[in-house]
């Protein structure tokens, strides 16, 4: 029985709590928060848990085996980096890190503690991103052109991140999930209008290899609640659209077909094909529940999470980039 | 009776026939196109017009008062420059030309030969704009903060232009309209996939003044339909979704409060308000038909069209920046 | 050449006229109204059109082959005995006549002169319900369970006959069509509520062998446009909703899964299959240019119209049913 | 603080548990159900309580003050009459009973025991219930002419009901409630396609005074999970779409206008308004909660519950009179 920790009980570490507390081969046995009142709920939804405002009790317990950590982004890194040195598996929040630097040094560590280091980057437990994954994989698409991917709502601002630490990580988690490789080149545009400080909509531009480019705009103040990634190839195209309740995933058999030889562009003669469409049957399991079972098959089979720190250091490259090209007038940014 | 010509009977010209032909006050005298096969079907549509070849005909007939030009956007200049110096008023399909040089010397010859000048900027003459436009200069929006565009689509690639020229004329349009005043930089990226020479999909970033953003996303290359225009503004959000049929705009009694005191961002107290959506009524006439109608009112009552030489001018300046951050590595260019 | 009249140039005499006129084997010669007005309409888009407010005078002419009947209910059987009593082929608007004796003689009378009567059920020239009969004929959806059909509108009330005589047509053409049966048994529930002699919402329900059964609910009091038929079957299930602009077919791979064994009800041990979505493409031919084009196939090629008089006497024996159940406090009608 | 049994741990059972727990002044001190593995998950979820196979432990328990009973409908009225016998107040699930003689027996014994007898038509605790209630009491529809219920899903046949027993409930007690009367005659027409002994789906016709007329379709068989109520008044219409996660209520501002005076119906000049449409804000809150917290307080405070057992025996009143014409061949059952 691997006994955890959650260090964190705010907006997601109750679902923490929840999801561990509902596998047979996990049992919660110290949760953490600044705020006594929220620690009084989680002890009265957990009996058995103890709780404590220092999550240093937490990484001192022998006996807890791994962590959680559901706080604050400038957080994450000191916390882990505890949690590592004390000898503990840690699952932390998406962005793994606020810098490269320090999403780096936790890597580095987890490598040379022999520890598991995993980020949240829930979708990658979907059902539907996974079944996007397998069907791009399969070649059903052909070669990939574009994607675009709007994450939009009206709310639910952070207070130390702008709305592109806050929603990106989710849409560049997938994207590279989905492509496979790391973007050569990052321009962000964006803008401020309720905190001067903090932009509340963006739009980044992700440019890959052999023209292949993905648009990602994320949004705060949107009347709707948007979150759409279509993905353009040259044999079809799919639609991801994780608002509708079941029918999340759409295969169009469109295209546009590229002769096989022209004299001029002029008389480029284009033809479309407008086919059918798939919306195949999508499993509607609990991807948080999906993703600390893995967390835990990590751990005790020594393996390597689907969303390591690795990964997590990758989505924060792009977000550093991100943040670079807002920070220096829109301009392009080559990825080191 | 006002005596019209029509140049280019392709993909708009027959509407521009039809709708000039149904009016009380015009009738179509003589029509030009390239394509002989075209001619001969415009002539069995209707019986009593003269086709020709050579849209010189036209312009050399001092019979016609006024020609409407539909022919690809790099003949609008020499066209109309041609029927203005004939003496005829223009009224010429969007964009009005292929650059700034070429607009402003139409929009010069116009006023020193006193003659009307007028481009299709179609969308300016929908009820649904028109609304939008009313709705936001009443202030019930309250500041505009941001506008979001996007016009999606499979297919209809055009051979001369990009799809920043084809598309992007129309929201540009509609949002200068909306918003009464130009751009100070603009922003563009985009891909080509299918002709190496020619973006298929482009994201445009336009900044006025007082920190109010507009994004347009324009896409020869999705496999949905999608013409829609967010306008979010600080006391209400307004939704324009041309694609449905008749519940074409939305308006949403919803904001984020910005408090009137704090100490730190940190304790920023963001407050949401979740209201009514309101759908008003709509009428459904055609645009084109509302815009021939104002042609002519503007030729009989000597008045200056709404969507102007001078407007099309504005909407090429932009399509010009755009065009040339494009070609600059996506760097924002400041208009003059 | 052959040539056309078309009686009746109100709402949909217009179309007809259209229709005939664009195919190069048909020309319409002579048209009649009542109102003077529509007749000076028509020739004016039709310049080569002779008009008549007597619809005799083309029925008289003998260089007129066939006509096209477009006028109120009660009138079809007057005009459609004259016509062919005059030796001219018939189109007729649905539904075919007033009563089931009306509809039979028109049958009979045409049988006796070997001229082509045909009703215009224009749905089942659609290519959305010629896929839907595709596809319940090869078996793909297994046996099919229950057809749920609506038809919901505001507006369009008729003067001279109820919401069940003039929207039912379509729904039951549709369904005898689709199944290739007549039902034993009808049912019919109606209100009126703005004129008291004329129902304005209604729901019928139809009884076919083995079980099968199909409801059909019109209402010219709705404030959503609804044109939606549902069919169940034993393997599969489809969906029609002609609302849609290209999407108009779905069909789901879905069902309950009966078991080969049981004992007793109460341990019935029901199964369900949720698979995939399908929406096959649909082409977008207008439906009305299909219809015309049979017709003059039928009268050429001297074959029996799909839609013929007796498929539109079939159609009436389910009106008449229907009407008697209204009218003897909804009882069930078998019919004869 | 009240102490509650729970009877039946199946399906329903345990959102009643979860409620009742969650209140500050209930706790749920026993439960009961005939499945031990059942007992054995709610004593995992809720440590303190008291399981048993035998609900007559709960029911002499002198401890326990009310009883909630989510068992199967035929032993509703066995359990609660030993329930109100042994002096407990009783929320029972929806129907309340199986016949109007056991309703009415509960609801004469729940009287003279003055204990409250309260039935779990949920839906009339929900914030889009309550709202369209208020709508209609507010005049702003004018004259109801009539309502369109829709309740259809493909799944959770039931074993010893019918759909319409099934389903019916919901749309019943919502439609008396906003009536406020009982419908003078119904009718109803089924079909059973899986299994030979139970309707899947069935059509219910409910008549009320002054011509107006309700609807209620029910379907185990159908591909899309539809929650659709329409209501048209002489006014405006209004449409409950429960499945839409936030927009449930539209309010249309439609109608067909009747003039003031015409001499012959053939002359009837209909005139149709189409106005905006209304989206009203509806709170989200859990109707669950919101039921459990009324029979809490009616029981402090001596209130008779909104849905009390005379509410209850209606609705049951209404499905007998449906199961009544469904066994006699869909004849028009008066109520008594």
């Amino acid at each position: 029985m691997l006994k955890v920790g959650v260090i964190g009980c705010g907006y997601w570490g109750p679902n923490l709590i929840r999801n561990f507390s509902q596998l047979s081969s996990t049992v919660v046995k110290r949760v953490s928060d600044l705020d006594q009142a929220r620690l009084k709920r989680m002890a009265e939804l957990y009996p058995g848990i103890e709780t404590t405002t220092d999550y240093r009790t937490i990484i001192d317990d022998p006996d807890v085996d791994a962590v959680a950590i559901a706080t604050p982004v400038h957080t994450h890194h000191g916390i882990a980096l505890d949690a590592l040195n004390g000898g503990k598996h840690v699952l932390v929040e998406k962005p793994i890190a606020a810098s490269i630097e320090e999403a780096e040094e936790l890597v580095r560590l987890a490598g040379e503690r022999r520890l598991k280091l995993m980020v949240g980057h829930t979708f990658l437990f979907t059902s539907a991103v996974r079944k996007m994954k397998e069907i791009i994989d399969s070649g059903e698409l052909g070669e990939i052109y574009y994607i675009n991917s709007q994450r939009l709502n009206l709310g639910l601002f952070q207070q130390d991140i702008n709305v592109v630490w806050d929603l990106a990580p989710h849409d560049i988690s997938i994207i590279l999930y989905l492509l496979g490789q790391m973007p050569r080149c990052v321009t962000a545009v964006g803008a401020s209008h309720i905190n001067p400080a903090v932009e509340d909509i963006a739009i980044l531009t992700m440019e890959f290899s052999d023209n292949l480019i993905a648009f990602v705009q994320n949004s705060w103040l949107d009347p709707d609640k948007v979150r759409k990634m279509t993905v353009v190839g040259s044999r079809k195209m799919m639609v991801y659209d994780d608002v509708q309740p079941t029918e999340k995933i759409r295969i169009y058999d469109k295209r546009v077909e590229k002769p096989k030889y022209y004299d001029t562009f002029a008389e480029f003669p284009y033809s479309y094909k407008y086919g059918d469409i798939l919306i195949p049957k999508i499993n509607g399991a609990e991807p948080l529940h999906a993703q600390v079972c893995h967390f835990v098959d990590c751990i005790l089979n020594d393996v390597e999470p689907i969303t390591s720190g690795k990964n997590g250091l990758d989505v924060v490259k792009v977000l550093d980039a991100a943040q670079r090209s807002l920070d220096r007038g829109n301009n392009k940014i080559r990825l080191r």
